[in-house]
């Protein structure tokens, strides 16, 4: 793989590797996906990202916003209304999650079936 | 975010979302990326991932080979060379994951800019 010139993510002590182990993370790749075309509440997040917990789903969205990836708006209605929605910076990350998570739908058959072939070539053992 | 037909990784028992959950780490993206143009032997990997200890990306490797994502292939050598390399799953993978390591070296800036600023907002123990 080529690297961009100064930051390498192959190097352990690179600032660029620590983005990519934050941005290595389900949650992370889910709800920034999700917000790729909207703004969204933090409820609707919650049941849109099916199966994460609201204590999960609270602190991705503070590291998010953190990086600069994603805003966070309050609305002084009664009770308080909560959108996230991707920064322009977080909206040029989306579009590389989404070929990511497009990946995965789509290969998701070869992956299994390549699953199955070891497993039947190696013994459940080795099934992990 | 647009799904494709049939799988969804937004839905917890999904499959799709298994495989985009064995993809969202940090080796797996690091070692797929190290293979993109070349077969590689296990002790060059280990030095060229710096920072992977010798259990991790054996495991790594292993959970790519079940996957179909790499080849191990082994040569009758003295001693016994072992060289890992894509399949053609894996190479359609490394496109995306290429550009999903670019992103972080070419914004790594604008995200530890972020974090200045949050912490600098929101005071120190907000900082994680």
């Amino acid at each position: 793989m080529r690297n961009s010139p100064g930051y390498d993510v192959y190097s352990r002590h690179c600032p660029a590797r620590l983005v990519l182990d934050r941005l290595a993370d389900k949650w992370v790749l889910l709800v920034i996906g999700r917000l790729w075309d909207q703004a969204v509440r933090f409820n609707q997040l919650r049941r849109d990202v099916d199966g994460v917990s609201q204590k999960v789903l609270s602190q991705t969205l503070k590291k998010l916003e953190r990086d600069g990836l994603v805003e966070r708006r309050v609305y002084a209605t009664v009770p308080v209304t909560v959108e996230y929605s991707l920064t322009a910076l977080g909206r040029s990350l989306a579009e590389t999650i989404e070929s990511f998570s497009h990946w995965a739908e789509r290969n998701i058959n070869a992956v299994l079936a390549a699953q199955h072939s070891y497993d039947a070539a190696n013994g459940e053992a080795a099934a992990e």
